[in-house]
């Protein structure tokens, strides 16, 4: 888009592209806007006024830009989040309290999983995603979980676009992750240990909704040190299934 | 804007008109749409498309829009709401522990007041309000807890906005609003009794941050049969005093 060439982008796209320079930064320059956005400085300056002025974007004393309150107060009408997020809330409170480790709630979102909610105890392991972070699906105990029960094709395209590495023991080589897929179906838990943040392992759940579909994860993010201890799996097999009831789903046989 | 006269806005403010048509409402046709943006049919069918294709809306199969995923997922990454919860949280769960009833964490945004969050518990009253509603500062507790240590200038725009009446209890007498509001800053405690909604009752106290000013309230609404009982007013405060602690507030002489 930059580098010369003519910008064919609408006016709506170059909003948006505003917008997206936010996914990865809190706050930001306008000449950080203008980079990340691709847009020449007088562009990106009248496009972030009218940003500010409808208040999805506010500029601070220091004259640098965040998200504003607007744009929360939208995000927050997403209605899958807060169906959710409700449905969950009990739950993840209740594996902080039998873990004080980190307890999650996610989705997948393309090819990538999000965390909807995060609780987390004093001592739980240092981490870098938050809520709202896009994480990779082969390399995360929620993004197992979610895989193992998404389409044909969510599987492929994640192969095709490349299963990066992160750490030593990330997932890299499709035959293996084939085989961890469905090693998820069988037991109902994915266990994914050293695989993006180093000292930290994730057990995760699949939560369904009423038509039976998977729709959800619920996962615990603990130090390594604690991966032989049995509640974590059992935890979140326990939640995962409360949080389905409270969506309206009926395993089969009951 | 609509009626005939020319449309002088800007593609960007007609855009921010239609994410501004989901501030009420869950779902929306294109018409409705169209009608709460106030644009012809064409125009908000092109700029929904805009929307749609990046993320900001998505049409469900009955046809039907609602906010999307990747709105949400930009919300979130405003600091103040993501902040206050993270600091908030803990002692949500302990007054919703407490009292059965719902929580609320709340700010303020121009005239209005909107819950950041909230922890209901199952024997709650019933409530039309939800996070991200913007509530009238003069007629809910953690409104009234805000307004008490708002600037001058949003007291007059409050009061020559006039004091809409909700119910038989709401304050519209400027004379009164004066008193209560000096109560509060006296006692640290806002109590608003049945003014917004029937059978309800809201006790709210402000949460301060480590400048000193007051940026929050914490709040709880019950059934306006448990009014007497003394751990209501408590509650909210000693949660307001760890909130304000955990923002790093240090209360004089302290």
């Amino acid at each position: 888009m930059s580098g010369g060439g003519r910008d064919d982008r609408s006016v709506a796209e170059k909003l948006f592209a505003i917008a997206d320079a936010f996914a990865g930064a809190e706050e930001l320059t306008l000449s950080e806007i203008a980079a990340r956005a691709a847009l020449p400085l007088s562009t990106a300056h009248r496009l972030v006024g009218e940003w500010t002025e409808w208040g999805g974007l506010v500029r601070g004393d220091d004259g640098r830009y965040r998200v504003g309150m607007r744009m929360w107060r939208l995000g927050v009408r997403e209605p899958t989040a807060r169906r959710l997020r409700n449905a969950a809330m009990p739950y993840l409170e209740d594996l902080l309290d039998a873990t004080g480790e980190h307890v999650h709630l996610a989705v997948r979102d393309g090819l990538g999983v999000v965390y909807l909610e995060r609780r987390s105890g004093e001592k739980a392991v240092a981490m870098v995603s938050d809520i709202g972070t896009i994480l990779p699906l082969h390399a995360t105990g929620v993004g197992l979980a979610l895989l193992a029960h998404a389409p044909a094709d969510v599987y492929d395209d994640v192969v095709a676009a490349g299963l990066r590495r992160f750490q030593q023991n990330t997932i890299t080589d499709e035959g293996e992750l084939r085989r961890r897929l469905a090693e998820v179906r069988q037991t109902g838990i994915a266990t994914s240990v050293q695989a993006l943040t180093r000292g930290a392992f994730s057990v995760a759940a699949p939560v369904r909704d009423a038509t039976g579909e998977v729709v959800a994860a619920v996962s615990i993010i603990a130090h390594v040190e604690r991966l032989g201890e049995p509640q974590f799996g059992l935890g979140v097999r326990i939640a995962a299934r409360g949080i389905s009831a409270a969506l309206g789903y009926r395993a089969p046989g009951t």
